[in-house]
């Protein structure tokens, strides 16, 4: 099986972490590419930001259109999922929503912790995509950027633990979902600490991009996620346009 | 006052249509520009489509971005909406939110009526968005397509009196809002017909964005809609890179 | 263009202040007409008082059926709206809803401030019927009551500063709407000092109410604002017998 | 212990049926007073008519205030009950949440069955303020209007079972409610012919206030339903001016 | 009239006060019974002992099945309702449920206080079924457990008061609901000290299964409450083989 | 990687069915073991049989605590669920919530189909506690019963196959969840006919089993899922009593 993993931000140094990750728990016989996208932002910090992701998340998709099994959308705001459904058959998966689907599974609540407090709004959004915002206990963030997962990290981990402890006392969260790729590397010890199932969305999403492909399911064709018709397309848009399949 | 309405697709047509419903009812001291996107599919039927046409949304709000007192985004389902208001100051309005905020002053339930079934996911997305979900008696469609609009009005106008009228009755419709800038035409026939208020989208943007002007309301940077901050973008994302304002 | 303005309490200077707020923003060629009701409470802040001051919106606004292009009821609870809506056919607006709608289109989420913690209840209810408590982070109050916005502004405005405050800091609000007739003249400052868009009720509802008629809508007549039907009243609700149109 | 019944409208033939409803389930140690407003109209079939019915209403348990140890507004659309509560401490209950409070402990769905269309948007005002919408399969009307359960009362009857039919087979009602007070004297033969719980609104009420009174509760004054404070009230409504308890 | 009511626990200490505080409110021709389950845990706190008490709740409601003409379950987590009420047709009503009814009657918002955090999901979730969660402004817990009640009384009174007043002022509650069986003799002291209606489960039950008795009303057997037609069981389930009456 | 599916009835040939399903589907190194209850109903029809089958899936997971790496309760109603994931550390899984979270990875909405009209109300029970009840177009059901999927198979896949298109025709599904464990058999077929993705829970529980106990996560003990303390449990529940791990 094969399935490629697309970072819509342009830092290598987290593509190289979020392909750590993945081949960390992917099964033996499970081919993981990750790449960062081409075209996008450094990092995926707000609304603008992640608009100019899927411009790169589509023309990974695009360029691989028959290739891969899975494709996975490593960014916690799980950006362009809705589009990049329409134009392949195989699944994809946002590890954003992934996270939270396993977490429901062992635990009644989970909260999402984030980087900085500008990037709360996207996750909400991802979550109430995902149709679990009932089982969600709060979105939090901690105050360091997506960068300081890789620039400054003891940072980042102290904030991830402290955020995390809030969670479980004052939200009643029993599970915590990284909400950010780059924080994949803290999952293990935090969990540990805090004795609560802690999801990392890159894992989750291999996981059950495996089982997907596994069970040979696709992405429904009948409505929301039908093929874009052929139709013209303008501008910088142009390498986008659609050939009817 | 000066507005520049954005038609994010590229018929030009649809865009002289759109012109022509907006100054029927600005008021004359008010400065209507309406631009086709120059980037972007030439209609929006799906969310690959959608997701192009926020391509040119960006490009036409960037390009203008000190210019105008209020910007309009012409297609029923929003494109783009939060990623445009986090680049300017004045206010951003989409002509789906604009009928459905009007309609819910005069009437308890209204229904959105769209053309061809595929779009109807990415309307309800929209009513979703604003907010006023429980005032939206159903999202319908009919079967004509967007560009049947100016092809194939005679269809368009039928199809919108049956479909309106099943509303009306099977969904307790109070008001229509019409799901498509290119069905501005048939709105003043559709209501004398149907008895009930009908609202087209680009009117009503127009006169809620010359409201928010008058009173000098702009978008609240306090969050959700903060200035992207400076980053590095690439590859095709690169000519959408933020400067930090 | 000709609105009446209903003061629904009998206070005179709050009707000033409504009125000078009205005519700071509307347009050269409305013509607006500010009244307290002859029938009702001094001030609004509990259901009875509600109550009490729906006769006097009936009233005011059968006395005048047929003079007005629109009605706006001043007082953020909205009281009397639905049975506004069905004795005329032109546009009947509450503060209170105006509000919000406005707020909506240029942030995420906004908190409506009110006087005194007895009336939360009463704007909990408006912002219910509006279609828009998704969008409501809270409903907060002062300690002070309505009528200390004018005998006792300088206390109202203080509170009224710490309590917006709290809003954008606990709450995450990102707009405020003032929830009281009598705190339009705190407007301009209080924006100016939090830095977020402030929504008087007034303003908002005479520039919906111009917006309104520009377009020509008018209340829906078919189902819930029906015009009631010709039917014997008794006691002192006979002045109010509908004539069946 | 003494239950005053207000019939919200005018209609003294339904004020005698109500009290032989109520008398019939009332208790051998209940004392029953059931009167009509004096002030309100023959029939509630809109808001303006719930409106004006609040007037009689209000004064009835006004001129009561002290003699009473409950008191039930006998509208199915539960007219004024929160200035009701906030005038008394006794327990003020409505005839259309007692029904749906019943049912819902023995039946997982019910249905609202009321006259006249243009009273269904009463109803589910009432059952939404309830808090049991989520147990509501529906709120259908049959086509006879209110004065018909009394004139013409082999329609209603007919109706009532047609509608009710439907009810249990397209919406999964499990139980219906009655939503006129008028229905009443139907309840027993429709509860016999469709074999399901059928839910009178007086009897129901009695029930309630018996099990209130009986255990000692009464309205919580500890916000919402305080007693309005003293103020001065003008015109027609001075006659309902508070005094401060 | 005949009411059961079945303690689902095996304390007796706990029956015998739940049946005093059935008989102080009971009328005088009501006759209680109140028995602890043969099968059962010795309290209910957590999901585990809450199935268990099924059981013994199953069981006395089939050794009695036409004995009584109501049932009560005496925890306020309402163990095993949907089953029993299968298999009866008369009322079978849980006294979690019946507290948050009548206090929806007389006030706005309610608080379920219980014993012990590790009790609070299970009401949440009764609260949940009984429809009324919109009106819940909190489920608070004491840390005492459910047999503090009996053994530590002081305690549990306490700590009672304490965590009622945080409910008043922190989450707005009017009214208290007891959330455990064994805190029923506190109720009245508590009322008079917080000034709300205080609500226990047991007192409520009894009234309202006296209400549906003396109207009538029985579970109805049209869909979800159906009859569980004759059928093998297998195992320590054979003694709940149902014989398809 | 031990798995142990408990099959919550007592039916032999549903056992086998199922175990057929789950190895075909199953990693070469996963073992699975398939038990049908010994204790429990022959079929889950309504509350009562579900009551009953959780006292075998209780037996049955208390029987093997320490000897498997995960659970999975193979009824689509998911019986029991929060009781046994108290009583062990690793994954408890019902099959019915399995297909739902996988449908939502690739479907906008999807109908659960269940069996026989009286099963619905306990799929929509399992469907709100997953919390993915946004998602769900419907729960519909066919005529036939639990056994007839073994007894009479061709009705079962005439009747699937019927409603199966009316929930994409009329409920706008895009993916159908066998609502069913017997149904298993007919998921390959059904799927390549309607067009749309089939979601057998037996299958999608193991694989969502295989994903949790790859990347190591267990059932958070942190509030709802603690473990039962030591407590003293008589009559026929004394084999359940906990031992407080």
């Amino acid at each position: 099986m094969k399935i490629k993993i697309i970072n819509p931000n342009t830092s290598e140094a987290m593509t190289k972490s979020i392909h750590r990750s993945a081949i960390q728990y992917s099964r033996p016989d499970t081919e993981i590419c990750t790449v960062s996208v081409k075209s996008g932002p450094i990092s995926i910090e707000n609304f603008h930001d992640q608009f100019a992701s899927i411009i790169g998340v589509i023309e990974e998709i695009r360029a691989d259109k028959y290739g891969y099994d899975a494709f996975i959308v490593a960014a916690a705001c799980d950006p362009g999922l809705a589009a990049a459904r329409e134009i392949v058959r195989v699944p994809v998966i946002g590890i954003g929503e992934a996270a939270i689907h396993l977490a429901s599974l062992v635990a009644a609540k989970f909260t999402v912790v984030t980087v900085f407090p500008r990037i709360v709004p996207l996750i909400e959004k991802a979550v109430e995509q995902s149709g679990l915002l009932g089982k969600c206990s709060s979105v939090r963030s901690i105050s360091a950027c997506v960068l300081d997962t890789e620039n400054n990290p003891e940072l980042v981990e102290r904030e991830l633990m402290e955020i995390s402890l809030k969670a479980l006392e004052c939200d009643k969260a029993e599970a915590i979902c990284l909400g950010c790729s780059g924080m994949t590397k803290f999952a293990e010890q935090l969990e540990q600490k805090l004795g609560v199932p802690v999801f990392d969305g890159v894992v989750s999403a291999v996981k059950l991009a495996e089982s997907l492909v596994d069970i040979g399911k696709t992405t429904s064709k009948r409505l929301t996620y039908q093929y874009p018709s052929a139709k013209k397309y303008c501008g910088i848009a142009e390498s986008f346009e659609p050939d009817g399949r």
